[in-house]
């Protein structure tokens, strides 16, 4: 999946030409793709316990999953059906709204580092410090150049992640004009998905053309050596769940993290125990 | 399940008299538990989503789960495999450890409250405010004065909880010793285990009936109408999963959440949608 989804580094971006609903790599059908991501599920929960069982023996690698994608593209639905499949207790979920005043009092990348994975574990942004650099962008947020600083800001903060044993895994979840018009119009023909409507978000998508060229900058300049960008063809949910469990297991095979060897005499433990009274 | 597994308010407990592997209420027999606890899944995830989305339109209402029990008892089992079936994005969880000296700097329901769910939310305490008169009474690490003053001072805090919003269930994981014998012989018997396992472990065990007895004057004082305590028998894990299950099923039936209506015109949003271009 790696070398399939990865956005080349340094080379220029035509989102345009990559199709959303196209199927890279296996699995045939739908049916194929949801049983093999259910199947990664369980080889995905015995990495995540390896990687904590580390963690407690002073490793200190962990694994960062970036969601970015425009509304509707299924960054809470990856968290649902793909996260939902880890052990919750070792995953630390971020949401990134509309930053609070607080976090506008200081630098964007403040509130990143609040939310980071602690060794051992998997932390998911829902949304990330690309926002900086793509609603920010489009909205014209901030000064041209002070936005053209935060792409190499984001690559030297991304690079002090990964010196520090963070597995950075950034997914583009690619969706088409059409495929988010579907999935609006979806949203208004069921009264209990109301709430997730915003008439705002039909504001938003009459800027599609300026998010689109917003993510192929950033997909250009940061998609670098240590941290790529992975491009998701997003227009099929089951392909989208069956990629980005594909390539959380190649990440973390690739970590392979083991469990600790006993700093203690097993033995005698076991002797204790069996020596401890009751019935 | 809530009135099968309540500790009235008031009542001296005896744990001696609970059996830990006893199964009240129905499930005939572990497959069936497991499939019964599977299909309750799936009705939690809705109530979920519902609760998310009333908070969405200003519904503060939101549930907290507090886990405790003794060592083995399934407290991360719980978590995994009853937690696990909820979306985790909504999951706030946090399992408490020796407090850190920044803790021990403040009350002891400090560092509780920074740990809440938000509205909307299913908050999970893996340990809680309750080692404070658990840990902290076998151990004496306060004064006993201190320590017959937290009593009331849990019942008010989780008094203000649920004048909040907060549906506070607590649950002990009630397990026999000899149980504990067994899953502590597990860990020492699988390698990949070992990690888990502590020596200082068995000290611990050795103060087992100072913490039975901890555990029953906090279940006795601390069981109040508005958050009352759940004795859960957890030798079966299969029934803990069942019984824990059904209580967060029968809380959040019980709140009802409703997905808010549209507070915009849903004709106007769709016809906007359906002219905005593209082909």
């Amino acid at each position: 999946m790696r070398d399939l989804l990865r956005v080349p580094e340094g080379e220029r971006v035509n989102l345009a030409s990559y199709a959303a609903d196209a199927t890279p790599g296996r699995p045939v059908d739908k049916a194929a793709g949801i049983l093999a991501t259910a199947q990664m599920g369980e080889r995905l929960t015995d990495l995540q316990e390896r990687l904590h069982a580390a963690s407690t023996a002073g490793d200190r690698r962990r694994v960062l999953l970036v969601l970015q994608g425009m509304d509707t593209s299924g960054k809470g639905g990856t968290v649902k059906h793909v996260i939902g499949q880890f052990n919750p207790l070792g995953c630390r979920i971020k949401a990134f709204k509309t930053p609070t005043p607080e976090e506008l009092d200081h630098p964007f990348l403040w509130r990143i580092s609040q939310a980071l994975p602690a060794p051992g574990e998997i932390g998911i942004f829902d949304r990330s410090h690309y926002e900086d650099v793509l609603i920010a962008r489009v909205h014209e947020l901030v000064p041209p150049s002070d936005l053209g600083r935060r792409y190499g800001r984001i690559n030297n903060f991304e690079q002090s992640l990964t010196d520090d044993g963070v597995t950075v895994i950034k997914c583009f979840l690619h969706i088409s004009y059409e495929q988010q018009r579907r999935r609006l119009l979806r949203r208004l023909d069921a009264p209990d998905k109301h709430w997730k409507f915003d008439p705002g978000d039909i504001d938003e998508r009459a800027l599609w053309p300026a998010y689109q060229e917003a993510y192929e900058i950033a997909l250009e300049r940061c998609s670098t050596a240590h941290a790529p960008w992975y491009l998701i063809p997003a227009d099929r949910k089951w392909y989208r769940d069956w990629a980005i469990s594909g390539l959380l297991l190649e990440h973390l095979d690739m970590l392979d993290p083991r469990y600790p060897k006993a700093d203690f005499d097993v033995g005698l433990a076991r002797k204790r125990l069996l020596s401890d009274g009751g019935s």
